[in-house]
């Protein structure tokens, strides 16, 4: 090695840790690479094609999980929707900046245009929340939550839940799923569903049912031009981006469907990504937040690996 | 009246009053409309064109409060950058769904091709945070936060602040807009721009030198398509939103500047404007959160009322 490359190499290591003298200690542990590299095939799990929504539109699908477990009468009755090809035609009627995007059938107010809906129902009571039960999972997060006793995952879903009350809920993160209503609590019941594609409006948990989470094709909703009408509304009907139609993934070719598996958030490695969220280990992070909100924790997807 | 009109009201009224009877009793207080309305014209300030950055797309303008206070080595140089027209003709470079959008000089790491600067600096020391001083107001929220000890607001910012270390700092909110840097703390300065346009990523707080928020034209920058290539970089040139120009407001002719009015953050109907939105009056809310997180006040701004 020459005596310049021997300077320059002094150089650079001196002024990397000049550079990380000035940071505070890190914590040392897993990364959020080191996380999906460590995981073993059991702490991923494939999506029930049964509970699966593909929103086809122009521009790709966009695939939703559904959430039986939070929203039983929901999830059915959209998939029962969904099997008498309800939503085909429909459109996108809303795009709320730092909101949600919304969709449903444009005529919905004109009795004699509206589309007809078949062995669906129209509207359902809601599914606000659900009472706590030993089988249903709860990996909680460490580090609290403005807006609920507690918060945490249950079974690829963020939630909350009271002990006190003994109810668990969904929450609006960026990518839930729900059922938009009008003002009376059972006149929502998935004819009309909306995306969240901002800040989490966590004041809506508990006011109207989520029923699933967008788990691959959330930029097909969340870059779709805003509209200008009052709450987004698209003003006119060109604007609105059509749905070409809206599948359930089991009935759907298996060439068809897309695979993906999700990682279990009930598996002990789902703790360690928890803790690559909230202490971040990467180099270019100076100061670690040493704690992490519901919202900011993506729950992993990935293609399934070749069998 | 005659008998049928009667009869409707009457079923009218007993299914309202059925409706508010399965809802639990409502905090009576103000509704965001009702603080709108009850704003005086002591309670707006109108943008200091000195510190209000122009940013010019093809689609639009994205008006910007530079926040001196909070920043005031990054603000100076991002005006100064401005005023040497150093982000004309550059591009939006990267747009990450639930992420950022970030611009600046495509040919940056090209030393030959890069964008000459003139009186700005390249690079500035990091200003993440900095010193309590009874001249900084803060209106401090009252349901906590779960990254830092206190969350509020200050001259029409979101903050964070440790009255045991005496620091604030501005927080990642969605619209936030910062300085890019690479490894080294040093090695920003606003060359490189982004803006937050989904969940306020706040393990980024005091991690990057944030200077400022988008006040109008979120819209041009949140549904940009997304970047195809790894942190959302877009992969081919075409694919860049170029920038027009950036301008101070101040420089521009009265004709051409965007008159915007933002609501004082330290008014007294500010805290109205908080308890709005903690507990959410209006009819359609079932449940009201009594709680509200710093990311989801937002500010009020308005065209100044005829003069």
């Amino acid at each position: 090695m020459h005596l310049r490359a021997i300077c320059t190499l002094a150089l650079f290591l001196l002024l990397v840790e000049t550079t990380k003298a000035a940071d505070p200690p890190k914590q040392k542990g897993p990364t959020l690479a080191s996380v999906l590299a460590a995981s073993k095939a059991g702490d991923w799990r494939s999506l029930d094609p049964e509970n699966t929504l593909y929103l086809e539109l122009s521009a790709g699908r966009v695939v939703i999980e559904l959430a039986p477990i939070f929203a039983p009468r929901h999830v059915a009755n959209v998939k029962t929707l969904a099997r008498e090809l309800y939503f085909d035609g429909l459109a996108v009627l809303r795009c709320q900046d730092n909101y949600v995007v919304q969709w449903g059938d444009p005529e919905a107010e004109k009795p004699e245009l509206k589309r007809k809906i078949q062995q669906a129902q129209p509207t359902l009571p809601p599914e606000f929340d659900r009472s706590l039960d030993p089988k249903i999972p709860f990996t909680r997060l460490p580090d609290g939550d403005v807006y609920a006793p507690e918060a945490g995952f249950s079974g690829g879903f963020p939630v909350a839940r009271d002990p006190k009350t003994g109810r668990i809920w969904l929450v609006h993160c960026y990518g839930m799923v729900g059922a938009g209503r009008d003002v009376a609590l059972d006149s929502g019941g998935g004819t009309e569903l909306y995306v969240v594609i901002g800040h989490a409006p966590r004041h809506l948990d508990r006011n109207v049912t989520l029923l699933g989470r967008v788990v691959q094709g959330m930029e097909l909703l969340s870059a779709l031009p805003r509209g200008t009408g009052a709450l987004g509304f698209y003003e006119r009907p060109e604007q609105r981006a059509p749905i070409k139609a809206v599948r359930i993934a089991a009935d759907v070719s298996a060439a068809e469907r897309t695979a993906l598996e999700v990682m279990r958030t009930e598996a002990p490695i789902f703790q360690d990504l928890i803790e690559s969220r909230r202490n971040r280990r990467a180099e270019w992070y100076h100061l670690q937040a040493g704690r992490v909100e519901i919202c900011n924790i993506p729950i992993p997807v990935r293609k399934p690996a070749s069998r």
